[in-house]
């Protein structure tokens, strides 16, 4: 069992002036009219956002520019961009926390580092300053603190994105290039908060394959699940689950990693089972934190768990017969938007696999998972130095 | 056999007034400052464009906005759109020809609006008029005719494209749109012009898989081959050819269509082998007018050909074998942009399976399929109506 608790991209050091973005050249321009907060009750996620953005310009003879903070506002891109003609655009999602000591922190940011120059790299967009970009960001982040809302699982959600800004339309790798951050403040992802959401599976659309950029948070990933999405809906259903090749392997849920909480055989507690990262699957920082924290003894026995975490390959057929032989105690999206969240109902050729329901909308596993998450992202308690001050 | 010369999506006249595009309601404004136009030697692929760029928005409560004609200029778009975190970006290549009568006309453009209409579709976008936006291209055509190079084998290259400008962050649909349509005078697309490239066959990567948007001409397509592009090139490889399957079948060129000329073992010509539309290969243009030319007695007649076209799964291993036997007479690169273009080498896995040179560029089948293609683009030949009037 092969725990991986790092996203597979590396940091590498700027090997040159060029490739390094200089926080110590930041240019910061405030606004002169400061939007009103909005009341975190009525948030609907990502349609809020703060007074000011973070940008940096690429070419390839000078390299990143200083960076700036800026009031928010319209981007200005030649029509011929190859980011709106060849999707040449990458993106994370982060969130900042406003800790008990009034301090704005972040989750384990150097995860999200590592796989924003991985995801550029696949797109052969201009190399990736991940140490200079998240100083950037722990920047806007203090400027934007007053955005963060202080309820429990209120964030402020944090869009780091890079788009490729060569404007010719020859079919070849963009050497120019912008970065930019914005910020919304968020509550829950789903309007219905903790209660389960459904899910379709679906194997007739594909969203990843070997081969091509599943592994990677780039953009052009996402649009091609709208459809799927939009027959979900019709059906009744919140979300897509994503099935993979003939065998009709389980992989993802729309934008999110997904997990399933079995009974084992041997009556020693659960397996906590998620899809491999066998490049068709997006490497979460959530995933990662869900798979670290179940083998963990300290907080299984604090939760009253026993978890083994196993990363496999698994099918719906082994979702049907889980859910017939009553060994399907929990299914869960996450993800950093969601965190964590309960699926109640899998449809699948006409017919559901129903997962337990709970009072509380997620299950115990969930339920320990999702708190301990938010206890440590909102700086509630301390685990591995998995949250980070932006000061 | 099947010849597939229709794009697979059928234009469908708009069912209600919002999906409808209405030409009659043009607005122009013409710059003030035309520019120099570009000597056609000059010309490096979509790098010049025209004064003037084509432009409706839409919107789900008003639909289609009445058309604009407008100088050449930079969009506004809000950071958090849909087309650049999602990549919700589809696209069209078609080119204007200026005839012998000195008048303005399209290749086909019927096929490409079925196709943008389709691939619109596949990403959720908003209904596309592809008639009401055919006259509107028409339209800027007639505005933009000084930029038509008289040279042939030159034209003035088109590129509408249909952008999710929705400013929010949940992954969903963008319910609201921009179409726009730039122009650029163009040359030969390979700077080497007639002169024969060399391909790299790639299988670590994949462009197109079943389920995805290979059959679509849709902007993520296209990214996520900069890499392979950029291995190929520092292999000394002009182009990446794409394999497919455990069975390494044959699918495309970089952006564009393939095609083999095989000497058939009964003696009987030539068969002109093409990838099947199995949803992973771009219904091209010129790829289904190649087709009905190899298909056409009259027209192998006059060239002096045999031609049998084949549209069949075919692998890398027939490649070599058909090679070493001798059988393999031509290899075409081929698509809107680069027309016809000869392949005289193919690299695979450390060896190069050699494709016969000619001295003119083009072997005699690749010639007189680009010859009789450019003869009736350019509006100096008439051929079961495919060349259509901008006016």
């Amino acid at each position: 069992m092969a725990i991986e608790t790092r996203a597979p991209n590396k940091i590498t050091e700027p090997d040159n002036d060029i490739s390094h973005l200089d926080i110590s050249k930041l240019n910061i321009t405030l606004t002169e009219s400061p939007k009103a907060l909005v009341a975190p009750k009525t948030l609907r996620f990502g349609t809020t956002f703060t007074d000011h953005m973070a940008v940096a310009t690429y070419d390839p003879s000078t390299g990143w520019s200083d960076p700036e903070i800026k009031p928010f506002a319209p981007l200005t891109l030649d029509p011929a961009s190859s980011c709106l003609q060849y999707c040449s655009s990458v993106f994370e999602g982060m969130k900042a926390y406003l800790g008990p000591d009034g301090k704005a922190r972040l989750f384990r940011p150097e995860l999200n580092m590592r796989r924003l120059e991985g995801s550029a790299a696949r797109l052969a967009l201009p190399p990736v300053d991940g140490n200079g970009t998240l100083e950037l960001i722990k920047r806007l982040v203090q400027f934007e603190k007053r955005w963060i809302p202080t309820l429990q699982g209120y964030s402020l959600y944090l869009r780091p994105t890079i788009i490729g800004t060569r404007p010719a339309l020859g079919v070849a790798a963009s050497d120019i290039a912008m970065l930019y951050v914005i910020a919304s403040p968020c509550g829950p992802y789903f309007p219905q908060g903790l209660r389960p959401v459904s899910v379709l599976a679906i194997s007739d659309k594909v969203r990843a394959w070997p081969g091509g950029t599943g592994g990677h948070k780039v953009g052009g990933n996402y649009s091609p699940g709208f459809l799927p999405q939009q027959v979900a809906t019709k059906q009744g259903y919140d979300q897509v689950l994503w099935l993979f090749g003939e065998d009709k392997r389980v992989t993802e849920v729309g934008g999110m990693n997904f997990f399933v909480v079995v009974t084992r055989d041997d009556g020693d507690g659960y397996d906590f089972i998620t899809a491999p990262l066998d490049g068709t699957i997006l490497p979460g920082v959530t995933r990662a934190s869900l798979l670290a924290l179940a083998s963990d003894p300290v907080f299984n026995e604090a939760a009253g768990l026993n978890l083994h975490p196993v990363e496999r390959a698994y099918t719906i057929h082994d979702l049907v017969q889980w859910s017939s032989q009553g060994k399907l105690a929990e299914a869960l999206c996450i993800g950093t938007a969601a965190v964590v969240v309960a699926v109640n109902k899998i449809g699948y050729e006409g017919k559901v696999i129903e997962v337990p329901e709970h009072e509380a909308g997620l299950g115990p596993v969930g339920m320990a998972l999702r708190e301990k998450i938010l206890a440590i992202q909102e700086g509630r308690e301390e685990y591995e130095g998995w949250s980070v001050l932006c000061e």
